[in-house]
């Protein structure tokens, strides 16, 4: 089976390799020329253009996008979509909002081209490696490619999640979860930093890792930051983030439900990017104000 | 090598177990005789009175306390000192508060017996068929009963944390972190629970577990428990604690450190536990008064 695949940065890079090693005919397309000569290297055929790409998928086409969400999605679809005929079958395999998955979708069937929202998680050694995949869209168009979802993913480790959009929704809320559960180990390693107590931070994020309750992929994560740098003084505390903790809070909200901590993780990663803070200037100047605390000045 | 046990309840005697299984003499005993009774039929020695178990053990006794924390810790330790010679040890295997176990460990010493506080992890199929333990204490006498530690425990899955009271420390931290670690995939799921697609949780926590971000052992047990009630219809969402969620956030405003999300999941298992809330009546009689918002009548 033929899979192009438009977008070779580290996700959609080692996903060539992976469905490469699979036994699929690759074909590979970049706006950078510079990624696209790399996998040349690797024995995996190229195009220079999206025309180019398209011109040697045969039959049903099925291209995978691997692209950075937003705008870019919506400019390669353009692109692509007069090269395509009835029943073709694009991927959104990137981090796109569940919400713009649904709409590109919809604006796709009109035209008779088949979409699917895939959410991929595991990292790039997942995208290598054997990834988890979680895909929204028609029954038939999944089915149609489940083999690929099953072969590059590890055992077990994709789901056909149900309608148009539930698969880039179903990773959001991973990603959400994601954001919690790193903020609660981040938290209780910040307890230990400060406690009275000389805790080696590897030798216990190891221990934790076998037999205890919060035992998993996250605290391995731990354990291997720990064992490279055992107090993290090479690094700074400052938490970006790529927008799927926010949607998943933007989305609790519009459902109104509560998920404080996961509302807590996403203002946590938006304090660490700030020195100072107003609102901490504010609340310096009204102590200073009603009871005469003193302030710390510029 | 010969341990006494002291608590028979499901962590005590899934360690009695355990210990019989790596080859130590046990000897167990319990306040309440039915507990007693049964552990005898699976081959172990018992003894009736605290005073009859100290009688069996020879030589250096190593005596585990295996009781709820608290004031019986105290009272089981106050009965056993007029059985123990000097260097004896007492391991409280328990989830005692670290400072209590600071304060023992004072006590005791000034009595010549010596102290280990154990955080005992992995529930109760971790005690019976291989724990994640954590010690604090003197190196001595740490070294002295490395081997049961080392028996009882998963590969690895043993650590020797520091001074008396960093054990129950750590694991009181593992439990902050379990707490949100809880609270983060339980929010996920309320967001899946909610929205516009038909997500099917137990299919979702399964493919989580393979290859995502997320997998873990609580993921496992999310899995476990969808498996079992897809919708979980047959509880309520009521979340008890047995307090060492709460120690962690007393601990880190003691010691100056933020800890929202720690903070944020005690807080809710708390409000799990009110069929309605006093803030809630004060808020919607605010917007009534200054806005003639509706409230809801009694």
């Amino acid at each position: 089976m033929q899979i192009g695949i438009i977008g070779l940065g580290k996700m959609g890079f080692n996903l060539a390799l992976n469905l490469q090693r699979n036994g699929y005919e690759v074909i590979a397309n970049d706006v950078n020329a510079e990624f696209v000569q790399n996998i040349a290297t690797h024995g995996i055929d190229t195009a220079d253009t999206v025309e180019v790409l398209t011109q040697k998928l045969n039959g049903r086409k099925v291209i995978w996008l691997m692209v950075p969400a937003g705008e870019i999605v919506d400019k390669v679809i353009e692109g692509l979509v007069p090269f395509l005929s009835p029943s073709d079958i694009i991927i959104d395999g990137g981090n796109s909002n569940f919400k713009e998955s649904k709409r590109r979708y919809n604006a796709l069937k009109a035209q008779g081209i088949d979409f699917l929202d895939c959410g991929t998680s595991g990292g790039t050694s997942g995208a290598l490696n054997g990834a988890c995949t979680m895909i929204g869209g028609d029954d038939e168009v999944f089915a149609y490619v489940e083999q690929v979802f099953k072969d590059i993913s590890v055992e077990n480790g994709y789901l056909h999640t149900g309608a148009a959009g539930s698969g880039h929704f179903t990773k959001m809320v991973h990603n959400g979860i994601e954001y919690g559960m790193m903020q609660a180990i981040a938290e209780g390693f910040e307890v230990f930093e400060h406690s009275e107590f000389d805790i080696d931070f590897h030798k216990t994020a190891k221990m934790f890792n076998h037999g205890s309750v919060v035992r998993g992929w996250l605290m391995e994560l731990t354990q291997s930051a720990f064992s490279k740098d055992p107090k993290l003084d090479a690094i700074k505390g400052v938490m970006h983030s790529s927008g799927e903790g926010k949607w998943t809070l933007e989305t609790a909200l519009d459902l109104g439900v509560p998920t404080p901590v996961i509302a807590l993780s996403v203002m946590m990663r938006y304090r660490s990017q700030m020195e100072d803070t107003f609102s901490g200037k504010v609340v310096a100047a009204l102590r200073n104000e009603f009871g005469g605390h003193a302030v710390e000045k510029k």
